[in-house]
């Protein structure tokens, strides 16, 4: 078992760290050679990660191009930065050389504009210089920017021989073939083919005949989103990209499909905690501090509204001072429902599967939000019943408690719904804007029935 | 613009769905087969979902099992269930029989106990049988739980030739060809080769000859985050799962890994928003509230705890009612500041990078927390003082503000560190728990600090 584990996962180490800086510092080539030879591009990416500055360029002046240019793209966004700044447009123009289209024009896409220009100019090779060219003036959020131009083709009238002879020269290019394309003479896509439907036909069959026309594409300015929906929903692979007249033009695959999922997954979550902008816990104290100060200053002013609220009731509740001492509860149970109540819609949202009317829905919130408020009013009376003795207080409370829980669970329905609408991101609503908007609302309500019931 | 992006995602319409519940009033199969034999299973799974059970069941029976098995790992759990009640054992099992192993073991381990064995027992292909009650026997969350029997295996001893001839065979039950496994004589995997190498190799070569030994793979029993980690670090899009003896047992692909992410990712959002097991916005009232419930009860719990706190301190600031009015504004910031900083750790824990010591990482925290705090509290004291017009109190309330923030940051990092050093899944620690205790220490803290400042 342990063997197997060792395996899986790549543990960096303390003592691999330090192996590495020791044979640095004796400037010890081969044995660095042999050491990181072994490794995959990404682990020594992550052993990059920790390194100082100057270790991490000499490990990549070391490697050659074609390892270091993957080791890249693995690299730490801060990390890379500093090292590009490190080489010349010439070096970088080499590694640059070594990658595939979507990634070589995200690495430029990254570098000063100035140096993106000396860069491009140094690239040799004219077909690959066009390609990235093409790719850089895509939106980085589109099926443009995030597909590649390597991709495998072969025209309907070639013959299942012809063919195989073409794709041994174009596979060469492409490191993962997953299907083969196939276009008409205005480079229209057709339909599609498998390695394995070529292998299993007859050599002298043409392509038409064993082409399948049901083929699904992206249009190169639909929203990665979207495309990233359409390729989960049909357990895709690889799906091509074709422009407004059908005209193929690259191909997105499964792997960069992952890392946005796993990218927007991960502003999401930081959304509902409070974090804008997509930072990462080792980012810069500046950097976290302008991720978080907006919406902690939000709920600044939500708690200064709630002061406010608390201060105009101060009069008439002087007689009832134990009122004050549940507003946390209030705006807490407040809070919590909100969050709640939109996390599943804004996930619903996000998978497309809200459906029916919107008053529906808030119906059946205000049922849920009534009974969980009920079960807990129940416990709140009990207690305050018990420890007060004041049966009048404690049922004002607890009403009061009902009501605030299921005007939370519609704010928390209705504002995510309304902001897609809106063409906003649902997203924003889970979390601080909801529990900021439920403290105030909450504790304005729970004084305006405790008010009415105690009849004041 | 507008064509390509009716294509890019299926709209389920009302006049779709009543369409197809005319035509099968009218019992019109003909029409029927016609209208559907154009979607994707996956869009026929989401009419049916849309439909009466009966209406469902009958499309069912009506297209054949290819189709119908395909659409039925996509329907919604609970209609797939309430559809398969309404099938007899033979149905069901002429329905797996068309599935890979993997969704043929999943569907089959969805059904009640009894009923399993009268399914497997009418599957009558022995070899699928026994595969997919193989796969039956692994937990749910390990790779053996993932994994499907269908992959491509040549033995290194083969030839180039002979490998494709017998690939031909081979590949007609595996949906894509990946990579094809190199196995010796023990059915070990000692290599992998893709069809690409196969083309491009001369005939009479040995595969021992063209495999590339250099082959990932995970262990029958390793836990699928794990392997979902691997695979999306490595960027690979199918892995082979072998046993101790490193004896190849099936493979994973990308797509199982993809939803495998989604859950999860959707999982960690829920427990932050305080929403416990995987429940989606369509299921019953009852499933929603036993759901939400336990945390709003914590809540509730930390309310009472903060209500105890307050009325504790009554005597000693019975000249200061202000700081009352305050209490919900520093529940608020304690709260988001615990989960802020919680949610930092907690993915950067699901992402295994959070290295270095526990102490730079809470003494950051504490710095970042102290900038923000002190940010915070000078817009306080001036609208404290501004309002009220004392400056004791204006600082009394704004230092206690800082240091609850320094608190809140502080508990809000130790306590998914804590959880994960533990075992425990450090994600519900964002949300209600840190929330709910941050606002018991929070108001404990502001009231001791603003006596001490106060002194009283």
């Amino acid at each position: 078992m342990s063997e197997e584990n060792e395996k899986i996962l790549f543990e960096l180490s303390d003592e691999l760290i330090s192996q590495v800086e020791q044979l640095i510092v004796e400037k010890n080539d081969k044995e660095l050679h042999h050491l990181l030879d072994d490794f995959h591009y990404a682990d020594i990416a992550e052993i990059l990660d920790e390194l100082d500055l100057e270790d991490a360029i000499y490990i990549i002046k070391l490697l050659d191009s074609e390892t270091t240019s993957d080791i890249l793209t693995e690299l730490d966004e801060d990390i890379r930065e500093k090292v590009l700044k490190n080489l010349s447009a010439k070096e970088i123009a080499e590694e640059i050389e070594e990658l595939d289209t979507d990634d070589a024009a995200d690495m430029i896409a990254e570098l000063p504009e100035d140096r993106q220009k000396a860069v491009i100019s140094q690239i040799e090779d004219e077909e690959h210089k066009a390609e990235i060219q093409e790719l850089l003036a895509y939106d980085e959020d589109t099926a443009g920017g995030l597909m590649a131009k390597e991709l495998v083709k072969v025209y309907e009238t070639w013959t299942v021989a012809g063919c195989m002879r073409r794709i041994r020269g174009q596979a060469k290019d492409v490191t993962r073939v997953h299907s083969i394309y196939v276009v008409n003479k205005e480079e229209k896509l057709i339909g599609r083919l498998s390695l394995k439907d070529l292998i299993t036909a007859k050599s002298e069959q043409k392509i038409a005949e064993i082409s399948n026309a049901n083929v699904d594409s992206v249009n190169v300015n639909d929203d990665v989103e979207d495309v990233a929906k359409v390729m989960q929903k049909y357990d895709l692979e690889a799906i091509p990209v074709v422009d407004d007249n059908q005209v193929l033009l690259g191909r997105i695959t499964i792997d960069d499909i992952v890392d946005v999922m796993k990218e927007e997954a991960e502003k999401d979550y930081q959304l509902a905690a409070g974090i804008t902008s997509d930072v990462e816990h080792d980012d810069s104290i500046f950097q976290l501090t302008r991720a978080r100060l907006p919406w902690l200053f939000l709920g600044l002013l939500g708690g200064v509204g709630a002061f406010l609220i608390m201060e105009g009731f101060q009069e008439s509740f002087s007689k009832y001072a134990v009122l004050f001492f549940f507003t946390p509860l209030i705006a807490a149970m407040a809070g919590n429902v909100g969050v709640q109540s939109s996390a599943i819609i804004v996930q619903g949202l996000a998978n497309d599967d809200v459906k029916g009317s919107i008053n529906s829905r808030l119906l059946k919130e205000m049922f849920l939000a009534a009974l969980n408020g009920f079960i807990l009013a129940i416990f709140l009376f009990l207690f305050v019943w018990a420890t007060k003795g004041d049966m009048n207080t404690a049922l004002a409370i607890s009403i009061s408690l009902v009501a605030v829980i299921i005007v939370a669970g519609l704010i928390g329905t209705f504002v995510p719904l309304f902001l897609d609408k809106r063409g906003i991101d649902p997203a924003i609503a889970t979390g601080p804007f909801i529990t900021t908007s439920n403290d105030i609302f909450g504790i304005l309500i729970y004084f305006w029935i405790a008010k009415m019931i105690l009849g004041i």
